[in-house]
């Protein structure tokens, strides 16, 4: 089993290796598990690549409540292939070549059809949901005894094989190499797609970034491609920096190598401040020094950085009449299964540099290893070959 | 001294009656001033009518410490005719029908020239200047011992004759009528301008209004003007919904009222919360409050309402994700001297219903009962006649 092209997987249950959380930061178990038929209006998908993201590490470290929860497939960031589809699925058929999504597009709901939103009704991301939203149940078990096994935020990829409703599925051109669109199911989409869809940032314009991993550095490639005249990277690992430069980065600050807010340093050289500021540290201190760092009038922040904190804005009423604006951005506002084909054609005319988030490679079975390279700092993305 | 038609004032100190505050919350004291003629830049203004708003109430009262500045001739929404002016000012003259605005446009500044703010460098508002920008020195003096008296964001229009730099001078056309015109100089400028401007309120779209006061129902009839189809009111006094629904208002609730949080309701009866909600009570409970009304996904606050407080927004981080907006408008985003001109024109054709707005009115003798009706409740606008 477990092979694509046995052909009579097809309604069957599929047993395949898995890697498993048992438990808040303990080692995965990649071990063999039973992945259902997907049912109505479901996709399983034959998982090639995974790579993982700062959530991922998250949820393994049950950072909080919607985290503990286990047995439990984590990953999101994948791309794969259709092993076969559910009924009343139509747009997706065995062979597809495809990307999953956490923040899913129903199309029906009237935040899909509102063109201000991407947050789908039912498949919008809910770290607390650990079932399949068409029946509550999970499609995965363990082998030995056939106890559930959940799933996490729509995607689940940590897998060879996997489950996902049909709204969390989007079909890419089967020309487009897997391995990189591996990256437009999470992080380089939430960065980009916050410099193109969130801020829309002009050519000309000038740009600083707060947090240099996956999704501050695509953030940047955004405003890059986008023209931006001036990118600023700010981290607190110097080291970050040399990706940043190569990747088209203009300037940088450590904040802790100045002797003042970094925030008064980016005003200085940019004559008041720049247009657009990213955060994408996660980190509500981060969050005002990059407030601040915006132009008086004009300026726009977008969060794109998870805040794991009881804290609150730590923003004045009053300096929103300063003209700085600040929104939250999920995925970059991509819709996902109606902007994420285009978006793909654009990676594949080179519009894009894919290439310089892929740091790493190994066998899915050394995903432990790829953890500890990102929580080391040493990777933006690890992909992982089943 | 004092007409405009002696025709010998030009380059002139006027001697003329100012109703000049001397402490805090001190009845305001009717007595002569001796106004010195504009200089470069400036304009002298024959002041035909003024108005009460509550920041002048916030003023009066030395709230803080901007304000605990004295003698000063407080004041900032008015209509008048130009007596004179200084060098340099080629858009104005002697007999021009004009409006200040303390929230200058100097038209030469970066801010003045991007076209995403209405903060102009030099002469945004600024309630802890008290002199004229242009040399740092006071127009107003003490008739009795030529002592200075300050000025009063950009504007002090509770004065017979004023001195303006010509930043803060709006020209209007000669024949709208000269009353209704105060109303623009700061109140329903801000409220519609926040609808029609920061907001930019749709045909067919829901709105929350927090806080019935005048800015607050501008920003009703700017909705109105718009073809919202749902006005909500909300206030704790619910004497002004009788207004509100005069108005055009469709829907009031008193929070004292419900057994749940007001926005709540407002997510009951509009399917899931309003388009566009406007914060005018200057109550950082009431922003929250306003912020959870809107939709998630594409909601809008616009904070018109000034915060004296030393909290800080009363959101999370996390809430941005959700996709409800928050922005601040100061002068409801109209660059004045560019486009008040078109306002008022719009104004003169019925466009907006200014009359509703005009509760009360009393000679400038009078100005103390005025400030007791704004501080009653019982007026939105007392037009004081000079």
């Amino acid at each position: 089993m477990g092979s694509l092209h046995d052909g009579n997987s097809n309604g069957k249950v599929i047993t395949c290796k898995a890697a498993v959380a048992w438990g808040p930061g303990q080692p995965l178990v990649i071990e063999e598990v039973c992945v259902d038929p997907p049912q109505k209006m479901e996709v399983r998908v034959k998982i090639l690549f995974t790579s993982i993201c700062h959530t991922d590490l998250s949820a393994w470290q049950g950072e909080n409540e919607s985290h503990q929860v286990y047995p439990r497939i984590l990953g999101h960031e994948a791309s794969g292939i259709v092993e076969s589809v559910g009924e009343g699925v139509i747009d997706l058929k065995e062979g597809d070549h495809v990307v999953p999504i956490f923040n899913g597009e129903c199309g029906d709901c009237v935040y899909c059809k509102h063109d201000k939103t991407n947050l789908c009704e039912k498949f919008r991301v809910n770290p607390f949901n650990k079932v399949m939203v068409g029946d509550g149940k999970c499609r995965f078990s363990t082998k030995s005894d056939k106890k559930p096994i959940f799933h996490f935020l729509n995607t689940s990829t940590f897998t060879e094989y996997t489950v996902l409703d049909s709204a969390c599925v989007v079909k890419i051109d089967p020309e487009a190499p897997l391995k990189k669109m591996t990256l437009l199911s999470c992080g380089v989409s939430t960065g980009l797609g916050g410099a193109w869809n969130a801020a829309d940032v002009k050519a000309g314009t000038t740009v600083a970034v707060f947090g240099l991993g996956a999704v501050g550095l695509a953030a940047a490639e955004g405003a890059r491609t986008r023209g931006a005249s001036k990118i600023i990277g700010v981290d607190i690992n110097s080291q970050k920096f040399i990706k940043g430069q190569a990747m088209g980065m203009t300037d940088f600050f450590n904040p802790k190598d100045l002797d003042k807010p970094v925030h008064e340093k980016i005003r200085e050289i940019t004559g008041g401040g720049v247009d657009y500021s990213f955060e994408c540290a996660g980190n509500v201190d981060v969050l005002r020094e990059a407030f601040l760092s915006t132009h008086d009038g004009w300026g726009l922040t977008v969060v794109l950085g998870v805040h794991p904190t009881p804290r609150m804005l730590p923003l004045h009423p009053m300096e929103l009449f300063d003209g700085r604006r600040i929104v939250g951005s999920v995925f970059g506002d991509f819709k996902g299964k109606t902007q994420l084909p285009h978006f793909a054609k654009e990676c594949m005319r080179g519009a894009v540099n894919l290439e310089g988030f892929i740091t790493h490679e190994l066998p899915f079975s050394q995903i432990n290893e790829a953890f500890q390279l990102l929580i080391d700092g040493k990777s933006l993305r690890c992909l992982l070959h089943l």
